[in-house]
C-alpha cells in the first residue's frame, strides 16, 4: 500500500476502513459466557474484543506479531536539544542489528519479529527553526516507507522509533497541532539538563513562529516532524488498511500519528496506546488522542520498548478469551442462580 | 517453615529476614552501564534490582515461578453479601483442576506452576457478625498451610485467592486495622447489587462493633479474616524467610497481609503489588501499604489473575537486565561524550 500524493492520504482518512463489528460483538458475548463475574477481567476483555474487531474473528490469535522500529536523524540537533550526539542514532541501529538493545530482548520475549527500518540516517531533516524539516515529497516518501514495512498477514503491529532529537520534533508537532506552546510539550527526552531543556523549548518556539502559516496537518507533519515519525504514521495507515490491530509506543510514536488524527481522530481506532511514558507531554497527548495507556511504568526509552512490553498483555488476554471454560462447560453456578 | 504460636509470628515480624543489598547495588550498577539513557526503562530497572536483592544475585532469573491460589469459605455469606452462592468456591476449585479458569490460562502463559490449595471448604469460617471467624488456633493452622505451600527453591511467588464472600472479610480487616468504616472499604466484589452492597456494609459494620475489644492485629486477622487470607499471609512470611520475591494479587490478597504489616510494614519489602483492581478500596489500601501497583487494568477477578499477569513484566525486566549490551560492548556513545 502506497500513497502517491498527500491528497490520497486525506482521502484515505475521509473514508477509513472499518473493523468487523460482528466479530467484536461475538467476542464480547463469548467473554460474558466464561467462568468469571461479568467484566471481571477488566481491560483484558476489551482488548480481546478490540483484536476480534480488527482481525475479523470472534476468537482471534496472534501468530505473527511485528515490532517495527523506524529510525531517522534531525537537523534540529544542531540547536543542542539532546543529551546524546547524533551519531548515536546509527550506533543504536547497529546495536539493534547485533541484538544488544532493550528492544531486542523485549521483542524476543514478546515472540515478535523485530524489524528495524533506518531512513536516510546520513541525511538528517533540515533544522526546522530555519525552514521545513522535510518537503512534502520527502514526507510522503517517509510515509510510504512506513506503509511498506507492514505485511498484510501480520496479526499485530507494534510501532516505535529511534532518533536523537526526535522528542523535540514530537513536541513541535504537539504544540503546532494541539496548542499550548513549547513549555506544555517539551520535556527532558533522553535526559537533557536544564540548559538543554531551555534550548529545546526555544527551538520549538522558534519553529512554531516560523511555520505559523501552515494549516494542513500533513504540511505541518512535514515541516515539524521527522522521517521516522512520518513512517510511523504510514505504518499506522497501512495497518488500518489491512485491519491489523496496532500498539503505539511512547511520546514520539503518539505524536507521529497527530498529523493524521488531526484529519480524523478515528484514524487510531485500530490502535491502543501501549504505555504512558515518563516524558512530560505524553499523558496529555494520550488524553487528546482519547487513548488510555495499558502500562504506566515510567519508561522513556522509545525503540518501541513500551509497545513490545504490552504484547504479552494482549497474548494473555487472548489466552483467557480462547482457553477459558464457559459456565455451562465447567458446571459453575452463575450469579444469583 | 511453620509457626507454633502467634507469638512466634510476632517475633518473626520483629526480626525480619533482610535482602542482599550488595546484589541490589550490583544490579543497579549493571543497569546504569546498559545501552539506554539512565533510568529510561523506568520501573523495569527497579524490578530487576528488587529481584536481585531478594534472590541475592546481581543477575537474577526466574526459572521456577509459582502461582499459588488459596481457597476458603465464609460464614458471613449467610448475610447475603455476595452475588454468587457459596458453592461456587468449590466449583471454581474444580474448574482450576480441569484447567478452565482464567488463572489456568494466565499461569500457563506466565510459565508458572499453578498450585491450588483449598482449605476446609466444607467448613466455612463462622459468621463474624456473631463471633470470631476463626479461633487463634484455626488462624494459625491456616497461616501454616500458607507457609507449607511455599517451596524454598521457588524463584518467584505470586499469591491470590478464591472464596465467595471474601471481599467482605477483606473489607472488615481494612476497616478494623486502618479505620474508615465499612463505607470506605466495602465495594461490589464480584458484582453485588445495591441491596447486596448495603447488606455487605451492614455486615462489616456489625463485625467492627462486635470485635472492637481486639487490639492484636493477628487476633483481628483471626476474628475478621478467612482461612485463605491467613494462608496468603503465611505464604508471604515463608517467602520472606526463603527470600523469594513475591507478587500480591488484588484487594483480598492485599488485605490478607494487613494483620502482618500492622506489626511492621516492612513485612512486604519483598513484595510488589501486581495490580490495582477495580474493587473500591484497593487503591487506598495499596497507598496505606506503600505499594505502587504494576498494572491498572480494571481487573477484579481474584484467583491471582493480576499477579500472574504481572509475571511476564518481571521476566521482561530480567530479559533486558541480563541480555542488553553495555555502552562499551556495543560501541555506543554515552551521553555528552
Amino acid at each position: 500500500m502506497q500513497f502517491r500524493t498527500l491528497d490520497e492520504i486525506h482521502a484515505f482518512c475521509r473514508d477509513l476502513p472499518q473493523g468487523d463489528a460482528q466479530a467484536a460483538t461475538a467476542a464480547a458475548a463469548r467473554q460474558a459466557s466464561l467462568t468469571k463475574p461479568p467484566g471481571s477481567l477488566g481491560r483484558l476483555e476489551e482488548l480481546a474484543a478490540w483484536i476480534a474487531r480488527w482481525q475479523g474473528k470472534a476468537v482471534p490469535r496472534i501468530a505473527r506479531a511485528a515490532v517495527t522500529v523506524f529510525a531517522g536523524n534531525h537537523g534540529v540537533v544542531a540547536r543542542g536539544v539532546s543529551a546524546f550526539p547524533q551519531a548515536v542514532t546509527a550506533q543504536m541501529v547497529q546495536n539493534f542489528a547485533t541484538g544488544g538493545a532493550a528492544i531486542n530482548q523485549l521483542a524476543q520475549f514478546a515472540g515478535a519479529d523485530l524489524r528495524v527500518v533506518p531512513i536516510d540516517l546520513d541525511r538528517p531533516t533540515a533544522d526546522f527553526t530555519l525552514g521545513p524539516a522535510m518537503s512534502a515529497d520527502e514526507f510522503l516518501a517517509a510515509v510510504n516507507i512506513g506503509c511498506a514495512a507492514v505485511k498484510p498477514d501480520d496479526d499485530l503491529l507494534a510501532v516505535g522509533e529511534m532518533g536523537i532529537g526526535n522528542t523535540t520534533a514530537a513536541s513541535a508537532l504537539c504544540a503546532a497541532l494541539l496548542g499550548g506552546g513549547a513549555s506544555a510539550w517539551a520535556g527532558r527526552g533522553t535526559g537533557v539538563d536544564d540548559e538543554g531543556l531551555a534550548r529545546k523549548r526555544a527551538a520549538v518556539d522558534a519553529a512554531l513562529a516560523r511555520h505559523t502559516a501552515l494549516s494542513d496537518p500533513l504540511q505541518i507533519g512535514a515541516a515539524l516532524g521527522g522521517r521516522e515519525l512520518a513512517a510511523i504514521g504510514g505504518a499506522v495507515l497501512a495497518a488500518r488498511h489491512y485491519r491489523i490491530p496496532t500498539l503505539l509506543d511512547g511520546f514520539v510514536a503518539s505524536a507521529a500519528v497527530l498529523p493524521f488524527t488531526s484529519l480524523d481522530r478515528k484514524v487510531v481506532d485500530h490502535c491502543r496506546a501501549a504505555h504512558v511514558s515518563a516524558e512530560a507531554g505524553h499523558r496529555r497527548l494520550l488524553s487528546e488522542l482519547n487513548l488510555r495507556p495499558l502500562l504506566d511504568l515510567d519508561m522513556r526509552l522509545g525503540e518501541a520498548s513500551g509497545a513490545a512490553l504490552a504484547i504479552p498483555l494482549l497474548r494473555a488476554a487472548l489466552a483467557c478469551h480462547a482457553g477459558m471454560a464457559t459456565f455451562s462447560e465447567a458446571g459453575v453456578s452463575d450469579a444469583n442462580e
